[in-house]
């Protein structure tokens, strides 16, 4: 049996590693109690705490912690008309907090994910190892099977071709999940028991060309390299689908990182996931995804971006229009995303007028 | 420091998997005392050795082992004119060892490969592993985070689309190397005293489309699906290179399995690698390799087999043509390459009519 780790109080205090250049995205329905596990890896950064459902609902926050909050009242009058592009009633709503930030790399988690603990018992940073992930280099473009090349003790191995030694920047780090895993509902319901207890001790650049199911429970990114594109879609209230907020963006990511030779990892570090979703609930929410992703998945493995899409905003333009065109006959809740990533991007530009993380300017 | 298992003797010995239905092939030009080391292992097996360089030497094998020896005066007798696809004074020798099996499945292991240990102290069998990574299905088409879904514990992720569950037939299986990380010339140099250490406790597919560099030392594959296209080239003893014989084997399966709908797999079992060859020899080797290399794995990423390519031996007389067209111009090495690629096919239909195979018929 795997367990979290209980007592962070005494963990060593590191440097904290871009303190300044960081923000922690919550989205949350309830109190953050589960930021006490935390406190050690966590205090020294800044947080932004969306709030999903209810506005009038107070969220506690554990004292210490720097924090600005959003509700969906806040989002309303910050966007406008835009805010329709905003999830409500579902955990979607974080991107949000993507473009309020105005930082150069985000970390999202979620408020049910506590501090794992390494094979020798020791407390895991998961927000350290995500910044040595986004801090070093990716190689799409062919696979070293020693894993990561830039690891302490580990290097490219023989025949990897010299010219792609220096590797790309990484946009993304995706985390992983001990004890409760990342399951679909039909998965949870046939194996309710099963625990993820492996721990794997590295971390992968996931190739080119190859699209993977990016989970939004841990996951860390280069703001300004790929953030206009980590937009979680239309999920929750008054949509037809839920649980594939994170999805999507995965999709969107990975073929605009691979457009633009940037790279996205996958595997360390590891967090502890406390407790399995309803699988009934889920269910009601992703079966419309599980057929739909037979031909969404296609889509994304034959997109092809012109060459004239040489900023992350143009080709997510480009993107939505080519799910306008082609997966609006699967259901005219595509053509609904579509606009919304339209909308997605004028939101984003708003609040984040050219060169204004460079300035360091709020909006 | 990682240290080899020693006290292998004691290993609980337990069903030997596939005992019929596998041969070792194992190429030499010394006495094979290691096998000592592997005997609970390897003993249940067939073992092919090749024996490189002089014939006239005799290779000493353990006693209790079951095996058949082939000297340069046997290749040259059984192949006659087409010995000269094999190469001599080169560990690529092997691929003689593939050719006149008749059985299902070949691992291939080097003589200075031994048993490792995971990380709770205990040996291990490592071709064990690589019959379980051959017998369970590879998923190509779409990366899972939680790595082989096939194994205890784990499963496909939420995002993973069901179409694809069903995975494919695996081909290849690569196992790693604890201790003496298999590094080209110019990394042994500057990295004399690297040693891996880290066990990564994972098993995954490469991706569709992705290339990687495969490593001869330790190996197995599904003969019956990949085996014409493991060619190990030609190298040593009259080549202008040497050390690039798996790597081309790699690549050329790697095409010809995404062709096909195989699947390769990477990761686990690790051997314990003793001793690090001589840099200054290996760059010898080698030096031509990698600057070929340069243009090499850009022409195999763009390979594209044509649909009527049904069978192994047809894409590979296909690649052998393209290699020709393509890569003569680097070198006329290629165009000796290209024509021994093709005398190694018309050679393994010879040794291996069709259906030989299946009626277990020695050739």
């Amino acid at each position: 049996m795997v367990e979290p780790a209980t007592d962070t109080k005494s963990a060593v205090r590191t440097v904290a590693l871009l303190k300044d250049e960081l923000d922690i995205v919550i989205p949350t329905i309830r109190n953050l109690d589960f930021l006490e596990m935390w406190r050690p890896f966590f205090e020294p950064y800044h947080l932004i705490i969306v709030q999903d459902g209810d506005p009038t609902k107070t969220i506690k926050v554990p004292d210490g912690f720097d924090y600005e909050l959003y509700n969906r009242n806040d989002i309303n009058k910050i966007l406008g008309p835009k805010a329709s592009c905003i999830s409500f009633k579902d955990s979607a709503c974080r991107c949000f907090g993507y473009m309020v930030s105005k930082k150069k790399y985000i970390f999202t988690i979620d408020d049910d994910c506590f501090v794992a603990k390494d094979p020798s018992g020791k407390a895991i940073n998961a927000l350290e190892q995500h910044i040595k992930n986004l801090l070093c280099p990716s190689t799409p473009f062919f696979f070293n099977t020693l894993y990561d090349p830039f690891r302490e003790g580990a290097d490219f191995v023989r025949g990897y071709p010299f010219s792609l030694r220096e590797g790309v920047p990484t946009a993304v780090s995706h985390g992983l999940w001990l004890n409760i895993p990342d399951y679909d509902a039909p998965t949870q319901l046939v194996k309710p028991l099963e625990r993820n207890t492996r721990y794997v001790d590295a971390v992968m650049t996931i190739p080119k060309g190859t699209l993977f199911p990016m989970c939004g429970m841990n996951l860390a990114f280069h703001r300004e390299l790929i953030g206009p594109a980590m937009y979680f879609g239309l999920m929750g209230d008054g949509q037809p689908i839920g649980r594939y907020d994170d999805m999507w963006a995965g999709w969107c990511i990975k073929v605009i990182c691979d457009h633009l030779g940037l790279g996205v990892k996958t595997g360390l570090p590891y967090i502890y996931h406390s407790k399995a979703s309803n699988p009934f609930v889920n269910l009601r929410k992703e079966y419309k995804g599980i057929f739909w992703q037979e031909e969404i998945i296609p889509f994304f493995q034959a997109v092809s971006l012109p060459k004239d899409c040489t900023t992350v905003q143009k080709c997510y333009i480009e993107l939505a229009k080519m799910v306008k065109d082609k997966l609006g006959k699967i259901d005219p809740y595509f053509d609904k995303l579509a606009d919304a990533m339209v909308t997605w991007i004028d939101a984003w530009d708003e609040l984040n007028p050219t060169g204004a993380a460079n300035k360091g300017k709020k909006a």
